[in-house]
C-alpha cells in the first residue's frame, strides 16, 4: 500500500511536504509516492536520510496555486501534482492521496476524477475537535465543502461521519447529533428543522441538537452541520482561543506576579495548546469521493504531514469507504424521504 | 423618563430583578416601575433600601414561564408582566421595557404590541462582543430571533447595527462587516453572497466579509449575520472559553509548580473572565420594533440587570430608534434592489 503526497501544495511547497513524508516513511515504514517536479524534489530528497524503497517519485509539470480558482485548475491544469495525484489513486497506483495544497481545487478534482460513492451527492470536509475529556475527540463534518445543504445532505454527512467514528475512533455505536441553537427539535433554522426527522428515521444512533457549548462536552461523537456552519464553527473556535491567549499575554506582561505565574503554568498552557491544536491528529478527511483523500492546512508543520500520512494509511486499510457505502444502502429508505420531502417542497 | 422591569422573569423572578431595579434607581437616578405580582413585589421591596418616589409597581396577574410556547404566551396571556409592560411602552407609559424572562415571548409579544419601525421587516438582537482590543468591543447581530434570514434581513440589520453603534459607541462612521467563512466576494452561502453586493450599494461604510477569526480583531465595528449563525457564533465562543477554563483547571490540578502559578495569575484569569463576560455590558438590545426594549439572559445577576436599565435608558434617551428610521429612509434604494432580486428568484 503506497500513499501518494503532493508535494508542491502549502505554504511551503516542497520543503515541508517532503520531511513530513520521509518522517512517514522512518518512523511508520510507510511506502510514499511523492508527486511534484522531480529535479526539485530530488534536490530535497538529498537533505533527508531514509530508504529508498520507501519513497517514489512522479514528475508533473504543473502547480495549482494556493488561491487559483478551482475551476479553472481543474479544466486547464491536467499535468498538475494534485490531478496526477488524484488519477494515480483513481487507477489504483496509490491507495490515497493527501495535499496541503488549494483545498477547492483538491475537492473539485478529487470529485471530478474519483466521483461520489453511489448515493451520496455531496463530499463533505470533517475534522476531530478538542472536548473537555482528555483524549476524546468528537467529529465535526461539515466544516466547509458545502456552503448550501439540503437535509438529504446532513442525513449522508451522518452517514459518513459514523462510519468514519466507528472504523478510526473504534465506536460500536457513534451518538449522532446535529449541531444547532436549541435542544428542542423545533429549534433552527428551516435545514436543521428538516433533518431531524430524517435522522430519527436512520439507523443511526441520533441523539438530537447539540448546542455549540453542549459540543465540547462530548453530548455527540459524531456532530453533523452545513459546511457553511461548520467552517464558522471552526474558525469561531479558532478566534477564540487566539482571543484568550492575547488577553492573557496582556495581562502577563501587566504584572511581575503574573509573569511568575504565567512560567508556573507553562506545563498547563502548553496542556491547552496540545488540546487546541490538531496538529497531532493530521489532517481533514474529505469523505464521500471514492477514495482516501486528505486536505491539511496550508500552514501543516511536517510533523502533522506525518500525521496526515498516517491517517491516510489507516482509512485505506481500515476500508472506511466500503463501510460508508454499506451505511448507504442500509439507509435508502431515509434517503427517499428526504427526496420526497424535497420535491414536495419544490 | 421611566423604565420598565418584568419583575417576573429569569431564572429568579422577583429577588433578582427588583434587586437590580433598585440599584439602577439608587446608583443612576433612574425612575422603574416594576411589573409582575404587586404583593409579592412589596414583599421583596421591603429588604431594599431605595427612594419610594423613584420606584412604581404595577400589578399583572399572569407570569409567562420559561419554556412556554411564545405564540401561547402572546395568545392567552394578556395579563402577563411582560405584555403589561409592552402595553405601557407602546402607550407610553414607560420609555423602555426590559426582561430577563422568556426571549421568545418578549420577541413575539414586542413585535406584536410594539410593531416594527417602517421599512424593516424583521426585527434582530444585538450583542457586545469582547475583542482582543481592551474597551473595544464590536456589535454582532442577529444573535438568535430570526433563524431563516433573506438578503433584505441581513441588510436591515446592518442599517439598525450601524445607528446603534453611532450612538452607543459613538462611533461617527462605523465599519460594517458581512460575518462569512472566506474574505472574497463570492463566498459563503447563497444567502450571504446575494447581501454583499446589497450592502456595497448600501449608505453604510461596508467593509466586506468578515471570519470568524478576524471579527475578534475588530475588522469591523458591526458585524452581521443570520439569527442562526449569530446564536452558535455565541454559544460556541462561550463554549470555547468554558473548555479553556476548564482544561487550566485540570492541568492545574495536576501539579504544584502550575498551583502556584494559578495563584499569580489569578489577576489575569479575572481579566480574561470579565473581557468573556457581557455582565458589564447589560443585555441585548431587541433592534427594529417601535421602542426600546432589552432582553437579558435568564440567569443574570442583580449588576447586570442594573447596567441593562441604564443601557435601555441611554438607547430611549439618545431617540435610537428615531436614527434607525432616518437610516432606513436613507437606504429605500437598496431595500427595493433587495426585494427586485428576492422576486427574480421566486
Amino acid at each position: 500500500m503506497r500513499i501518494g503526497v503532493d508535494a508542491m501544495g502549502g505554504d511551503s511547497p516542497l520543503t515541508k511536504p517532503i520531511a513530513g513524508a520521509v518522517q512517514a516513511a522512518n518512523d511508520f515504514g510507510i511506502d510514499i509516492v511523492l508527486y511534484g517536479d522531480e529535479s526539485q524534489i530530488r534536490g530535497v530528497l538529498k537533505q533527508h536520510r531514509f530508504n529508498p524503497v520507501k519513497v517514489d517519485v512522479v514528475h508533473c509539470t504543473e502547480v495549482v496555486e494556493m488561491h487559483e480558482s478551482p475551476a479553472l485548475a481543474l479544466r486547464q491544469k491536467k499535468q498538475s501534482s494534485i490531478r496526477i495525484a488524484l488519477n494515480d489513486l483513481q487507477s489504483g497506483e496509490v491507495s490515497a492521496m493527501i495535499s496541503a495544497g488549494n483545498t477547492g481545487a483538491v475537492m473539485a478534482t478529487a470529485k471530478f476524477v474519483l466521483k461520489v460513492i453511489e448515493g451520496i451527492e455531496r463530499p463533505a470536509i470533517a475534522t476531530l475537535m478538542p472536548s473537555i475529556l482528555r483524549n476524546q475527540p468528537f467529529v465535526l463534518l461539515d466544516i466547509g465543502a458545502n456552503t448550501d445543504c439540503k437535509p438529504l445532505y446532513l442525513v449522508q454527512f451522518a452517514v459518513m461521519g459514523d462510519a468514519y467514528s466507528r472504523l478510526l475512533q473504534h465506536l460500536d455505536e457513534p451518538r449522532i447529533g446535529l449541531l444547532n441553537i436549541g435542544e428542542e427539535s423545533g429549534k433552527g433554522d428551516s435545514v436543521v428543522r428538516d433533518t431531524y426527522p430524517l435522522l430519527e428515521q436512520s439507523t443511526l444512533k441520533f441523539v438530537g441538537n447539540v448546542e455549540g457549548k453542549a459540543m465540547y462536552k462530548v453530548a455527540a461523537d459524531v456532530i453533523v452541520c452545513d459546511g457553511f456552519v461548520g467552517n464558522m464553527t471552526l474558525k469561531v473556535a479558532e478566534g477564540t482561543f487566539d482571543l484568550v491567549r492575547n488577553v492573557i499575554k496582556q495581562e502577563v506582561s501587566r504584572s511581575w506576579l503574573s509573569k511568575l505565574g504565567y512560567l508556573g503554568m507553562r506545563g498547563a498552557f502548553q496542556a491547552l495548546k496540545d488540546r487546541a491544536d490538531y496538529t497531532e491528529v493530521g489532517g481533514a478527511p474529505l469523505l464521500g469521493v471514492n477514495g482516501t483523500v486528505i486536505i491539511c492546512h496550508g500552514n501543516s508543520t511536517p510533523r502533522t504531514l506525518r500525521n496526515a500520512i498516517r491517517h491516510a494509511h489507516e482509512c485505506a486499510q481500515l476500508k472506511l469507504n466500503d463501510l460508508i457505502a454499506r451505511e448507504v444502502s442500509d439507509n435508502l429508505e431515509v434517503m427517499r424521504s428526504a427526496r420526497e420531502l424535497e420535491e414536495a417542497a419544490s
